[in-house]
């Protein structure tokens, strides 16, 4: 039998593939500043190559949707886990290898002025197929930027 | 009196505008291959900085958003402009700056693999204040690979 | 081994189910005009009770969401039945004990003016335990009222 | 000039217009339980007609999403009217006319089973022209039932 792992054993692990192997993250320059059970929090810094608008020098929608979306995926996983018995990292991967969006609503509430953005998500359906996640997006003072709504296939 | 553009003009200005001066669009790859009365098409090439998925080597979710969110954008946009009576620089530039997406809601129908990925969009509906959009992606053998909706403030 | 139906057959009988004994449906008299392969179509007369705004004695938002969403259900489930390989009454009925919505959007084009409503469905992706249908509600003059996108779960 | 009136009173004709005038509110059996600045409560006893699954016997998604339309749509008008200068009956009806649904997302979280059902809305975006609720549906166990996003036009 493989090798059991604690929960936040295999967070760290996915955590770690999300911050450091995934090739449009490092794009873009998104960072995974946590990931622990029912709570996950992502931040991007400013920088010229995230602008979407020349004329007013905000986020592109594109970056907040990117980040609300990684942040519901990883807060669903995370519930996942919780529930599985088998914790080896072969049964891990293959179930993240099932984790996808399904559909994804955002809600653009400021424009996206700021230093440092933070996206953070909560669960709040769980099922053994699809789970539902609210995502936030706020900047550095604290203005909430975005809102979003997505549905996850998880098993 | 500046001098008034004709419609087409002033698409061409814009599509350059979102072509290449465009921070994001530049770090992503975007090029917008057609904006004309009606007529809107994005086009992105799959390199190894868009993937989201590296157990799968697929578009990463957020690409996809990026595209159609900008699609929607544009193709509303080119409805306000066969609108408005003024169509000289400044007035066109002043309405540009009010076009903002309001809400998004994307749909990923399939895994986003491909060597080329093609957005397009339609409105579904024009006000002077709010317009609807639909969008598509499709990737270079015609796979559907997600289709979206945007509400976008136009006034 | 069950009395095997054909597809229409069954398609029939769920027809008449939504039809005559969903006590909503028949509260707000919605009447299933056709269900066939890829194609179904709902209507709705107007009636006073229907009416959401007082002023301008127009459709409520609700009931157009209402038929959307069993618009949506029902063409997503006449796709299940086409791949499903036990047609036995009791097999469909298991099946269509599991058909849920998970989420609905609707976009409101146009004030819901008119004397008859009717809805339409076509599905933009079918899976085992997820399918996505596009929805749209005109009235008898052909005017574009809603728009919508349902996730259901079928599996 | 016409009589001003104070803010808690113009909530209190608008509760009871949708609470006593809406007939479709009327067909259903929605109740205005509660409206104050910031706070919209609205109440449905389950009954006989609402069910929209025979089988399961529980409350139709179309009931759903009409209280939940509804909820949206008046807590953002309570904010509206917190920031007019004009409330006198004429400019507040002239206001209401404005108010419309611009599009809607429900996320169905769990089936709607209850004998009482409960709406509320927070106004997450306020705008001149535009405003955007997230509202939520729970039984009288407490338990979760659904969760909206929706966009509104209040200009």
């Amino acid at each position: 039998m493989s090798e059991q792992l604690q929960t936040q054993e295999v967070r760290d692990i996915i955590k770690d593939i999300f911050d450091r192997q995934m090739p449009y993250h490092q794009l873009i320059g998104l960072n995974i500043s946590c990931y622990e059970n029912n709570k996950i929090e992502l931040k991007i810094a400013m920088k010229p190559e995230l602008v979407g608008n020349i004329m007013h020098g905000i986020l592109h929608g594109g970056v907040t949707a990117s980040m609300l979306d990684v942040a519901g995926g990883m807060i669903v996983f995370s519930d996942v886990l919780e529930n599985m018995e088998d914790l080896s990292k072969e049964a891990v991967m293959k179930r993240l290898q099932n984790l996808g969006t399904i559909d994804l609503r955002i809600d653009y509430l400021r424009p996206g002025r700021g230093e440092e953005f933070t996206a953070t998500a909560t669960v709040i359906r769980t099922g053994n197929k699809v789970a539902v996640a609210r995502m936030e997006l706020h900047n550095e003072k604290g203005d909430h930027i975005a809102f979003g709504t997505g549905t996850y296939m998880v098993g």
